[in-house]
């Protein structure tokens, strides 16, 4: 199985995502200021794999640091953490896993053991984590597979794949877990302008498996829709508010007001540490916006004039009207009654 | 006024408009495989502009035919037409154009005259049926500026501009017109993937004229829309049918349900031309399918991995319940009853 992040004897290693598909080049990130690039700049991105890599991250800085004196290791972390949890807005899996690494580190301070003890519990959280994520994607995907009828065409938006978790994939996670059932599966890929994570990392990952992708223009999903070549829409989550609002990845409104107007079921796949109680619906979730050039020039070729005025937000909210199911590593929740469902599974951990 | 294409002593000169918008090349066009080959290559694009290309090209074999016998000429026209009316299949102005021609050429043949008079009847056509088309967009933008509130922004798609048509513009001359009665317009561009039409030409030719322009990604238009930074659409058209589906540019249509979604106006702006009264609805309308590479690669940059399946129609039907209004140069007709409508202006001619 593909995992685009792991611990690697005191580094973090990760596949430059920024780099795919034309290199797959490995990548071992040693301070913690090269996590919080990585980041960043997308080499490692998808909600899921965020929050691994900024849990390992904080174990990193632990590991840096020198010195035996708790209350000091405990600073460099929480200023580690401080910096990770500037890095991007949108995705809420950043700063749950923040949180974990931060009560990890308050249990250890409170049990009075070592900084040697403490660097061990903070890897043990992040290692956690991952492995955490990894078997949520596999419940996602065991639950999800069962609403995928046994031969369907799934448009998919962005890439919600192995690439963007510790590995398997939400959304995709569940179109494998459908395949590895016997059903016939193939699967249509949005390319998600502007940063191509559909044409660069969900077919990629897709024809490594052997799974039948098709890659179309963002603006080709109606049309598609139109000539029935699909039968429902799966994608990804970055933060689904308590009403089941959900972000992900710009372009995934358009997509759900597509299915809905062709009666499409339209799912959302996401472990349940993508699911933020503490805002009642969508709009409170802060949307990034990012720089002009990923639209105008992207990869450096200049698809526009120069100066020219460009709007970026890299996400968008579907409102919760437009969702038929949430499936999580907890369980699906259906539409009508995403609120009640999701609060629902948080009393059931 | 800018005009893509005109006769120049003998040569059909055209702006590449392939190489926008990071270089601004003329080109004469000395054989009628030139005007094809930039037909095929979108070097001349936008419906109208097709038709007056085509309708040059044939008057560009009628000039480089030698020779004093009619029929001999005629036959080297028709030639041409057919190796034109070869070069796409979806917009309908092109064999609107070429029938002219051939119209005229047959009047010519029958009325006996010269080879010579031959030639000048041809190219008196081509003339016309390019000063008919800027004329033709004068009366849309008036008609059409009508429409828009006195302060406004529009979501436009591809390039429905100068560049689109002998000049001034179709979905944009409305925009212009709007402007030069003193209405505050500012335009949200769909980028227009795979060949950014919206990147390179829309944005372009609108910041050349100091008309406030934002780029967006198509999968944008959604989100700007349910942000309320929008209050109407406007595009273009390759062929309308008799009931007033209409094909144009692929993400046209998914435009049009959002726009629906929203409660947005959404209008087509196009010249009578563009009305094929032959089909009754969308259904038959050919649409285009173009090279993968166009999506995979564009501009030479690799967007996904080597050998991925692509889908690239190059078009799309936007059924005529979506569509609020039609504009043409004959009068808007609006809906309910484009069918009506449609029929009523081709009787007022």
């Amino acid at each position: 199985m593909l995992s685009p992040i792991c611990w690697n004897e005191g580094r973090v290693r990760i596949i430059d995502q920024t780099r795919l598909p034309t290199e797959e080049r490995w990548v071992d990130l040693e301070r913690v200021e090269d996590v919080a690039e990585a980041i960043r700049t997308l080499a490692v991105r998808g909600a899921p794999a965020i929050g691994i890599a900024a849990a390992m991250g904080c174990a990193l800085a632990a590991a840096k640091h020198e010195g035996d004196e708790p209350e000091a290791l405990a600073e460099a972390v929480r200023r580690a953490a401080k910096e990770l949890a500037g890095t991007r807005p949108t995705a809420v899996n950043l700063f749950w896993a923040l949180n974990r690494i931060r009560e990890r580190l308050d249990r250890s301070l409170a049990a009075s053991i070592s900084a040697a003890a403490i660097r061990d519990a903070l890897l043990a959280e992040a290692q956690a984590i991952r492995e955490e994520d990894i078997a949520a994607c596999r419940a996602i995907g065991s639950l999800g597979a069962a609403l995928l009828p046994d031969k369907c065409t799934v448009i998919t938006h962005c890439n919600a794949g192995s690439l963007a978790t510790g590995g398997h994939g939400t959304a995709l996670g569940v179109i494998r877990s459908a395949i590895e059932r016997g059903k016939q599966v193939r699967v249509l890929a949005d390319e998600t302008r502007p940063l191509l994570q559909g044409a660069r990392l969900t077919t990629w990952e897709l024809m490594r498996d052997g799974i039948d992708v098709t890659l179309i223009c963002d603006a080709m999903a109606g049309h598609a829709m139109r000539l029935g070549m699909a039968q429902a829409c799966i994608v990804g989550a970055d933060r689904i508010a308590a009403n089941g609002d959900t972000a992900n990845k710009i372009g995934t409104y358009s997509l759900a007001v597509l299915a809905r107007r062709h009666g499409l079921p339209f799912y959302v796949a996401a472990p349940f540490s993508t699911v933020d109680l503490s805002l009642a619906d969508g709009h409170a979730i802060p949307i990034e916006q990012r720089a002009a050039e990923e639209v105008a020039s992207p990869r450096g070729t200049a698809f526009a004039p120069e100066g020219v005025e460009v709007f970026n937000p890299a996400f968008d909210v579907t409102p919760a009207v437009l969702i038929s199911a949430i499936v999580t590593d907890r369980g699906v929740v259906r539409s009508p009654g995403l609120r009640e469902g999701l609060l629902g599974l948080s009393r059931a951990e």
